[in-house]
């Protein structure tokens, strides 16, 4: 008999952080009960989950006895010190700086801006269907196209983001692909950024975590 | 004659990602010559500066012989790593989660909402003043109430964010608190953060990074 999951992960199948949470996971071997909890139906917002979390954000990851996690590059650190193996972060200061200045280009100058708060607060505040898609499209475009510009320049780039292996920084960026797949956009210029993608996309860990392979995703 | 800095802070008086690294600098006891980019004037998009850093952001940490450092959360933990002394994150996984978290709260999901590219791109697509101000106002206080909840519910908060000494969450934590008064916003019904801001404040490593004590700042 399989032992119990260590790890509760309460998670929407199309949000970015969530999908992070669940490469590490699957990267690192950990196994983790995903619990669906359908943010557009405000489930999130519900008594049930508001016990869990009383912030009524996910991914929340839940282990048996403490606190839950929040935050998911708070929850991507906690998972590299209490397993190291596979490392996603590189062993000297100044390498493990740039993957984390890299992460954080989009986890938190990209992302925290099409989240649905923002989306709601902007249609209630003049934007319509057109203006939010083109806030969309700006913002994604920005983040993608300056991490390119990085990627593309920098020395430290190797077959993945940084060096030969994936780091938090390879998670993160396909967090933001994987969504903006999802939205259908495209953002042309970025062909360091697309090689890095096809061969995270290679890999079984990346590959099981996409959006549309998750409960509660739309039927192709 | 005293050693050359071992660090320049490239910097503006009032961001408040640029207020934490000052901070830690001086926790950690860390000299860094300080370099004043004049973000309102467009110089973090000038020749000079592009060439320290293609992206144009400040903070930027520049350190001899090595790449620059950006974005403020990598340059906490790089400067964690290699000052442990006096040490910003707790010791146990846990615990440097849920600091992580806090942080992340105000850093990620606060922050980026209020930057002066979000502005420029509010005004030119329909709002004027008043509703930037709104805007302003809507995400500061979802933040830092969203952090009070925690504050006030979770038994690990101490004289601090997490336990009795200052953090990496106080530090974050403290860089939205000079940022919402410089702005002369108010957010009510946060006593919690308030009584740490106010321990916070009398530590002479925040006072003295004070966006208003800082060069470029107005004059009072």
């Amino acid at each position: 008999m399989p032992d119990q999951p260590r790890f509760e992960l309460y998670a929407y199948w199309r949000t970015s952080a969530t999908y992070r949470v669940r490469v590490a996971l699957n990267l690192k071997g950990l196994a983790a009960q995903e619990r669906f909890v359908n943010v557009d139906a405000g489930e999130n917002r519900g008594e049930a989950f508001l016990k869990i979390n009383p912030l009524g954000g996910v991914p929340t990851l839940v282990e048996a006895g403490f606190p839950p996690l929040t935050q998911s590059a708070a929850i991507l650190e906690y998972l590299e010190e209490i397993a190291p193996n596979p490392p996603l972060l590189p062993s000297d200061p100044h390498g493990r700086a740039r993957v984390r200045s890299l992460a954080a280009m989009l986890a938190t100058d990209t992302h925290p801006l099409i989240t649905p708060r923002i989306k709601r607060y902007l249609m209630e505040h003049g934007f319509d269907d057109a203006a939010w898609r083109a806030w969309q499209i700006q913002w994604f475009s920005t983040g993608l196209r300056a991490v390119e510009q990085r990627l593309a320049s920098e020395s430290q780039t190797g077959r993945f983001c940084h060096g030969d292996t994936v780091t938090m920084a390879d998670i993160v960026l396909m967090s933001i692909i994987v969504v903006v797949r999802v939205f259908k956009i495209e953002v042309a210029g970025t062909p360091t950024v697309n090689r890095i993608a096809a061969l995270c996309e290679a890999q079984e860990a990346f590959a099981k975590a996409d959006p549309m392979r998750q409960e509660g995703a739309p039927q192709p």
